[in-house]
């Protein structure tokens, strides 16, 4: 049971959208991932998905509007709803998610990453 | 499908111990709750739960150690073990734990609050 110091996590990896796993909640993952361009439109069937901005400014696409989210700002994304994340600059995001979560939900594609590190 | 802006929601509210509810994802809780001074050894006896301190310093008790947490560090403390939350000063700190999780976990008295208030 160790303290985890965000800024410091966040040193420890370069990749972009590659979520890492920094502690566990019951059945629920907080993760660590660094954005940087465009992702891929997808949505989770069964899985609601909470981004908190940590550092930076991170555009969230849904169909019918976007959202921009500074930093200390967070938006939970309900089970079904298409999403694509959009970073212009490098943005620093905490996820919230089941353990479960894939990040790239229903589409599963080179930029899947199934098994998480834990940092 | 609302962000939101956690300076803004700290804004909200001044009552201590008093844990709100600003997201659901699943069936956890994303809770902001601000804490001053001593609250009480609890523990809870199913559920894992998450601090991240979002302004000021915590420092958290355990029956061996003692951890300060710092702006942008988190802690999970696994479910069965004891823990004393004590702010010096007033801190400002993010929970993530189930819903149905109590502040006081095993111990019931004056300080639980059963119903939240979602902000």
């Amino acid at each position: 049971m160790e303290k985890v110091n965000l800024t410091e996590k966040f040193e420890q990896f370069q990749e972009m959208w590659s979520p890492k796993i920094v502690g566990e909640v019951n059945n629920t993952a907080v993760k660590l991932v660094k954005l940087k361009d465009e992702f891929v439109w997808h949505h989770h069937d069964n899985e609601d998905e909470l981004f908190l901005v940590v550092k930076g400014r991170l555009l969230m696409k849904f169909r019918d509007r976007d959202v921009w989210l500074d930093e200390g700002e967070l938006i939970v994304i309900p089970r079904g709803v298409e999403h694509l994340p959009v970073a212009p600059e490098e943005v620093h995001v905490l996820l919230v998610e089941p353990n479960t979560t894939l990040n790239t939900g229903n589409v599963q594609n080179e930029r899947t990453i199934a098994n998480l590190q834990h940092l």
